[in-house]
């Protein structure tokens, strides 16, 4: 799973019928050091995570795992909200 | 997903038996702040996406879930047009 | 699927056997400007593509639905020769 | 599989709930010369693997298969702990 | 699949049973030019592929395709040795 802080939202009218009902939300992979990294990434939200959360996405085939129907052309989902990680020097994050 | 900008159209005529038919677009991954970034993909377009738009696409297997037809060889599919991408600063688009 | 160039032809007498009689194409992935960018990726060719062109490819277990037999480790396949690239200011690439 | 550094541990208390039990630890990918590079991924651990120490992951679909309950929407597992690393010029990490 | 170059041998004692007996080679892809490039690889040696070979690997789900027993958590398997990479200026690589 990858590390990712919520960026936004983001709103389509027009999309594939199996994608309706779900809230998307933008999220960017973070470094070992939580800086922004990479590209962002659209993902289902199934935790009701809000923006400037550190959450954790799953991606590819496994995405679809985590929602309710799951025959869904969905290749990221949000799967947990981060309360803290913790190296052996310390806490890095705590929420 | 990853949010894209449709940048041009792709012609073959010389292609595997089952893509036929397909419209397939060249899309351009996006940075957090909607830059161009990293390697163009074709897709395949599900929405009637047009050229200079925002879209998001889905990859890997979970394309060909976009599709009628499932088993294609399609490792992209553009599955819908953004309307809106909201940050916590206020909107960073709109359609 | 990712704009590739065929630059070049691998020979390989020791493989795994469900490898034996598939044509391997070393393809360069291309940026936006068709400019070649990033690590090269050996692809079966099932479309009789030559060096030099410009083609598409499917990559991950999708490759494997372009193949005849399908239960192969396959994970990139050359599904189409590029006839043109056409974006908003004109033909970018034609054959 | 890929070699990565385990650095630290993540705590979530809202989660997918078929991702309660497993234990996440954040490992760093690493260059051939075992510096870390690129992003840290958040991986289920198998083999009770410790901070500091070198491990191989799965990553993908594969991932899930490293489970007793195959049916999670997990993409990387810890599936081996590295004794050694040697290469033609040697040992590059010994345990 | 990915051309890459054999550079060393991971062991371990403590993994996943189901990767029990498989021999696990460290290998580095290569670009265009053959020139070390981005992050090694762990992958399942399938064809006695030797140090310093020229290889190329099969990644992802395909890749325990290449194995007898299927149901494993592996990720990467090397499914052939280079003899040759030939390029339209002439062998690039010749084993």
């Amino acid at each position: 799973m990858d590390l990712c802080r919520v960026i936004g939202t983001v709103w389509a009218t027009v999309k594939v019928d199996t994608l309706s009902g779900y809230r998307l939300l933008v999220v960017q992979p973070l470094s070992h050091d939580l800086k922004e990294s990479g590209l962002p990434v659209v993902a289902v939200d199934t935790v009701s995570a809000a923006p400037g959360q550190l959450v954790y996405i799953v991606k590819s085939r496994e995405a679809s795992k985590a929602l309710e129907e799951r025959f869904n052309p969905v290749d990221a989902a949000i799967v947990g909200i981060v309360d803290e990680v913790r190296t052996s020097s310390g806490p890095l994050f705590r929420r």
